[in-house]
């Protein structure tokens, strides 16, 4: 098992704060989640940066949260290159890249084939925006200093703060479910909406109901700001919800007592029409 | 094994001349020829593309180029990630980086440890550039059209051409002469002063003697063109090198035979001062 993620826009957030010691979580937990929803346990790590000039004291801060985050799953963190690009990356730009292995029992895979109508949608919180939505915000908000400075009551820190809050990881989170669940989706870019489908057998469809959750302020404020409509937030935004787990019904109990944070947050229907996702 | 890298500053000149299909081989057999230092198989590959604006023609034409090295090798190219930033990336520029999974059983592993004075010093041509020197090449002849465009009679075509000519892959040459090599060195960005001494034990260097084989016309245009010193030269390009095998007096004979690209171009010394790569 195996994925290859960038951080993407959120490093424009962290060079204008000139704060990097949180991108390397981001891109760490990124890929654990990703191949977690397969039911594989990270084992190597690799990482590039692609940077217009090496500036040590970032390397170095890039480097430690790929290390912490490694650490905190005993994953491997087995390599990486750093390119030095003048030409190719402006100034002090960079991109960062993650590359994961991980491995799972054959007969362990889980790829949502047994969903079927009546299961139960459960959602685990996400910390904010992970790393999916930047270039919406960066449109919305500017990336100057000073925007990412103010201070916001409903927030109770600046704006930069909350968007350089890390991708959350829900490696120890979920690995004891494991045996629970019938499919996971990681919600990132495409939100809800374009993450959960891939794990959707046939004929079925995730119906949510987006009163049973409480939306993060942070999305509250970008919408009223950018004046975003509700079906783009759902499909920009993971809306508060980081990952989303299927049982049965039988199991539904056993899963939500395992995990504290865990909240049943809609169920499997027949499909009734295109639409795979539904937000009520 | 395992093995991350990116394609560097060639893909400045794949974009001045909109001729994508030979970078994905490029980054396909840097990674194939990184791990057979150590002598491992290719297993798997991924790519990460990052760039400003995805145009649909450039990313086929990318996926071609990783597609045909990695069959090339019996390579799974198991995934990918192609991230829009156009924050990060202007215009049409991109990105390209591979990752790699090979294999080798663990007393077959190639590590140099024991390299002696008195081995053999084997070259292996390069096709080359490679991808490496292409920041100082760009410097000294610019990235228009025109300048790419222009045909020199050395090279008998343009100086396009010759820098997109794609980067070597040695796996099929190589394998075979595996159990009778003592050490491996895969000349990328640093040259043979730069890639050799990772594979010398202490207390050797490799000497090389410049004549004993035929330097590539693109080497001498970029030097005279330059102004570039000897010692710069060999610390920047391979030189015509693509590969070196460092074996026993006893193998040499089999591996010239073996491989009828394969010219001894040296032989291993004491270490005489700091020196772990001496050039006559």
């Amino acid at each position: 098992m195996s994925s290859v993620d960038g951080v993407g826009t959120k490093l424009k957030i962290a060079d204008a704060l000139d704060k990097h010691d949180t991108v390397g979580i981001d891109i760490v937990n990124h890929c654990v989640n990703d191949i977690l929803t397969c039911g594989a346990e990270p084992l190597f790590f690799l990482d590039y940066i692609g940077i217009g000039k090496l500036v040590p004291e970032k390397a170095g801060a890039i480097a430690q949260g790929l290390a912490q985050a490694c650490r905190e799953v005993g994953c491997a963190l087995i390599g990486g290159e750093t390119a030095e690009m003048p030409g190719l990356y402006t100034g002090e730009d960079y991109d960062l890249v993650g590359f994961i292995i991980g491995v799972v029992e054959k007969e362990k895979i889980i790829v949502g084939k047994t969903i079927a109508v009546g299961d139960t949608v459960i959602g685990l919180p996400s910390g904010g925006l992970h790393t999916s939505g930047y270039s919406l915000v960066r449109k919305i908000f500017g990336e100057s200093p000073s925007a990412l400075n103010t201070h916001y009551t409903e927030l109770d820190r600046t704006l930069g703060e909350e968007l350089l809050e890390p991708h959350r990881g829900y490696y120890h989170q979920v690995k004891p479910l494991l045996p629970l669940v019938r499919g996971i989706a990681h919600i990132t870019g495409g939100g809800l909406v374009g993450n959960v489908p891939r794990v959707l057998p046939q004929g079925v469809a995730a119906q949510f109901h987006s009163q049973s959750w409480a939306i993060p302020p942070i999305f509250q404020l970008i919408q009223q700001r950018g004046n975003v409509d509700r079906d783009e937030m759902y499909r920009v935004f993971n809306m508060g919800i980081g990952m989303v787990l299927i049982c049965s019904p039988d199991n539904t109990e056993r899963v939500i007592k395992a995990s504290p944070e865990a909240h049943i947050i809609g169920e499997v229907v027949k499909q009734a029409d295109e639409a795979r996702v539904i937000i009520k």
